[in-house]
């Protein structure tokens, strides 16, 4: 709710710092809103412009004057332009000398340049300091005052001291500077603000090829194979017995995704007798992705979650099950209480419920406020010994799922395919045995030691390590 | 879990820092627990007291002298004292002469004094550098170590280096400075931790009224008709069924209010040529409670799914099923399946789950940590994407819903009252017609060359913008 | 998504600053990661090894010379290695004269050692200046960037000066540093990466008991009982039955002991007529664990919702359903509707919703990156207010359904016990009816003064209080 406040804050004309004024180059909407949040931050601001008479929108308290003019005033100079017009600063390279230019541009696309904005600019400039800021903050989150998307700002620079200026102007205007090393790195922070969920990119993609995949793998065994062979029209089952059919298997594959690269990595250790070597880089990448394949799983099983509570509501289930009493009673027979059946349809209830909420619980660690708020140990134990839970679980679910409807409905292979379920269970049986394998005490204490350093063919005597570095694989 | 950490942290005394103390005045809740807090993060404290010998509650390591005389050993003074007892700081103006004096003090009410206790203050010591900081930190917070509401503590003032060393004790204690500006806004500061959710009133608001007509249109065509025509007694539906329509027409109607103000800002953008000029106030309102707005339809929703999974427990509905099988026996006559009306229900049960599930969605990513986590362009990419998508989703859930209901109940106009859900469709088609019209090339080109800077009547070249800066409208 | 930026920033190798360049004594896993971390940041590494010849992987651009010659570039040297290789520092007693020795090392158990690894080093080495720092943060976690556990840096040390430059290496990495008072601390700091879940312990504990004890009484008077007496087969109930009914009995318990402690506070403060004397330690010990208790009680409700909402799925409840149906059709008599029944089984339904969606909301805002947004006030609102409405909701829902089960069902007393939800309504109802009489005018009046800093026999008027520091009881 702070966001408000600092929006009603009037514009601070008597200040009494005589400190150096800061210079705004561009009169544009990111310049006007930088500087109107500045001068609210007790800043005195100076907008450098090629009609200086004709800025009527700008923020009160503040100057305008010619380029030339306003430079001079200040040493820091905020360049709120686009690239396209760096080249009108060769005129004034005498002024810039010296000083600290801020480069806040962001381009339109990524890699647009084959260098970044800023290099740019310290080549035009080479004698002054060049420091890329503020391109991840939007001029209407500065305006309104409501920083809904990122309050970090990312900050590089060669000089130290000339960033060590810009990071107290972003502390002081309440965001959170993050220095990003050399200018060598601006190109990734001028990217940064293109980029459109690049951690999420590989498990979407996953994730969408399993969906299509089990889509059309029930679409054949259960609509399409009864209509050519028995003539029935199932279509509707695409609306909610599919889905509820495609989201609980992908989901359980994607679950056993997140543990596999950990188990691979394990036998790469072991095998190779070291951890100082370094992982194929697929493999680099699966494990560096495993947070967001966990969410989109369990994306999937909110979505199971909700398609199985609603299937009382059913209209098709509801006519099923009328139809059901309906038969006993002209059949004058009426099926017994079997508790064996009992026994397994409400474990196998039980056991996905617990599952979901143990996977509920791994996906409320996983945001990033909660998380920033555990050590490292409970990090581990949440995400390990709680993930293999959930992993247990479902697998056990969709197991007993599975053994009721063997024995007791009329699943048989359709066309030779097995029912899909079966296929859910492939990925996450051979991560549980795998695991099962690892965590006997004499590989166990194998993969422990190689963790903390120890190695088989080592050279020479290893110097010690840190215990707290071991990689939560 | 940090939190117990700094409980039980022991007093520093052995501090080897030469660094002057920093003095308290006001031996008082705040005094003391800020104190204490300040010795266990290396500072020495004294704390000025009009009995020094008569306060036993102080945290030890503390030393306690008079008022003057803890003022001569420090250069901040930090005065946690009643607004009230400023007047006895004049008999000390000499001492106080060129020191800090940090203003913690709060009011009961907003806009209590028609100054702010900070500016009264500088008023009252024109000599001294006045601080306001700390006013919104919480005695029993500092106390017991659990920060649990905020960290953030709003640092104003006129003296830029006075200010300075107040936000380094700040950041010492382990909470975050803001930097609010000069002591003008000090009043806007004083009045924070007297607010009680100020952006979510316009929304609450809104849903309320809403909330109340929707109920008694629904009272009156389900309770009152049934029980004034047929001289049914109905009243029961109050518990669960009336509630399940008056939620998701709210929701609905609350969820096309989030995109009303955007379609309306592009209008008004369109039609004015330029994006330079100020929206109306009401308008500007509306977009900063869109958030707001959204949440309150997020939680609606999320009530309407709870009413509506627990349909099959509700004796009524229990009793009605049953009913049904029977007058189907007496009657011997069975209703065949109807494949049309199966495909009905369930699209419109699974595009109700799928609504919900990209609100939630919706819902997640606006959590603070989490939206500081994204960039503009992914932050936009969710909440204008995704929100189109659970607008276009749930709009659909309901005009399905209502087919279903016009052909096959007999719903029909009572008191010439149309169906509640028809009047929760009128904003909802209202919003997604404009948006399409807006999103077709000659018209999205336009808007998005205003909102890049361009003005249809621009009376001298334009001065390039920011890519970066677009509203996210 | 910042987090795969700062991975891929290449090294800085040319980088123009002139500053001191930080050595790292260690070429361990820690040591390596954080020296190309702050390669990265732009500073220059040195580090410090026995076979400077033989360390091939060290990240490009770090020296690596002998302790000797890297101690004597450097003002500050990361002491990355284990506590049991400490003792070789005497022998660079000269060099290190002075430096900021940086103590990041973690033990294996808590309290390892009598005296925490960086008191023990300020012993070894005293004429340095030792700060602990760093000992939270990850190897795995500096290398791949994905900073998912803390972010937070402890940092405590004895010289401000040498603990601030520190801080700002561990800010310039992008991290968040704490400062945790002076090396009497370190002790703590250094068991804080050990710890598991400290404040969950309590209220765990307190769960599990409750749990078990439910459990194995609703197993007796529902399982055990009617297979004695009746000789049925109940024991498929374990699955789903009495899981629900343990978990929302344990929950409303837990809840209600959320609220209890406050309620004792406030009895003993109204006794003793003053705020100002400590209360018991496990009062105190309970009131600082009562977020956790609130949030395992919220667990409890969302299991007790799922296992409520598949209860139409479950073959037991199909079965007798069907049952019930052919049984009516055979006796040739339907029940007729019963309305003041379906007022109670829907009110009890709906009370039941509200009550888990206003628990839910109280959980949403005890998110730490919530509740870090609301001031004081709205914390305090809606945790009393809030949370005060859930528990009258959720007991009147236990209410209800006692009432509807008593009159309606054959849930007689087994073996003289009562059924279990009555056992769930104690607390809440002590917790209720003493709040009531708490909030009486008189009572609440002179509590209120107390918090306020009034005390009933104070010796001497008290100098004003800060009615922000109120505790929030």
């Amino acid at each position: 709710m702070e966001t408000n406040l600092s929006k009603m804050i009037p514009l601070a004309s008597i200040s009494s710092e005589k400190s150096k004024p800061v210079c705004i180059f561009g009169t544009g909407d990111f310049g006007r809103s930088l500087g109107c949040k500045m001068l609210q931050c007790g800043y005195s601001v100076v907008f450098g412009s090629r009609n200086p008479q004709a800025s009527s929108l700008l923020p009160k308290g503040a100057e305008v004057l010619s380029h030339r003019d306003a430079a001079q005033k200040a040493s820091i100079i905020i360049l709120a332009i686009h690239r396209d017009h760096y080249e009108f600063l060769t005129g004034l390279t005498d002024v810039l000398e010296g000083k600290v230019l801020v480069d806040v541009s962001n381009n339109l696309k990524i890699n647009q340049y084959p260098e970044s904005n800023a290099e740019f600019l310290a080549k035009l400039i080479p004698k002054a300091e060049v420091v890329k800021a503020f391109n991840t903050v939007s001029a209407w989150a500065l305006q309104s005052g409501t920083l809904d998307a990122s309050r970090q700002v990312f900050v590089c620079g060669n000089d130290h001291k000339s960033k060590q200026m810009v990071v107290d102007i972003v502390r002081a205007l309440g965001l959170t500077p993050l220095d990003q090393g050399t200018l060598l790195t601006s190109k990734e922070v001028e990217n940064y603000p293109l980029q459109l969920f690049p951690m999420w990119r590989l498990p979407v993609y996953i994730c969408t090829g399993l969906t299509i995949f089990i889509f059309i793998y029930c679409l054949i065994t259960e609509v399409i194979h009864s209509y050519v062979v028995d003539r029935e029209d199932n279509s509707f089952l695409i609306a909610i017995s599919i889905p509820n059919r495609v989201f609980p298997i992908v989901s359980l594959i994607l679950l056993a995704l997140v543990y596999l690269p950990g188990i691979i990595a394990s036998t790469v250790q072991l095998y190779r007798g070291t951890k100082y070597s370094r992982f194929p880089d697929w493999l680099d990448q699966w494990m560096l992705c495993r947070k967001q394949l966990g969410l989109v799983a369990l994306a999937y099983a909110f979505l199971h979650v909700l398609y199985t509570l609603v299937i009382p509501i059913r209209y098709y289930v509801k006519w099923w099950a009328s139809n059901y009493v309906i038969s006993q009673i002209k059949s004058n027979h009426t099926y017994p209480f079997d508790t064996s059946y009992a026994w397994r349809g409400e474990s196998y209830l039980a056991l996905g419920i617990l599952g979901f909420f143990f996977y509920l619980l791994l996906g409320i660690t996983s945001l990033p406020s909660v998380s920033n708020m555990v050590n490292w140990r409970e990090f581990r134990f949440v995400q390990s010994k709680l993930g293999y839970l959930t992993l247990i679980l479902c697998t056990a679910h969709t197991l007993i799922y599975g053994g009721e409807r063997f024995i007791y409905n009329t699943y048989f292979y359709k066309w030779y395919l097995p029912p899909a379920f079966v296929l859910s269970l492939i990925v996450p049986c051979i991560v549980l045995v795998l695991k099962f394998i690892f965590i006997m005490p004499c590989l166990d204490r194998t993969i422990t030691r190689i963790r903390q350093g120890w190695e088989r063919n080592s050279r020479y005597p290893k110097q010690s390590d840190k215990e707290n570095g071991k990689p939560a694989v």
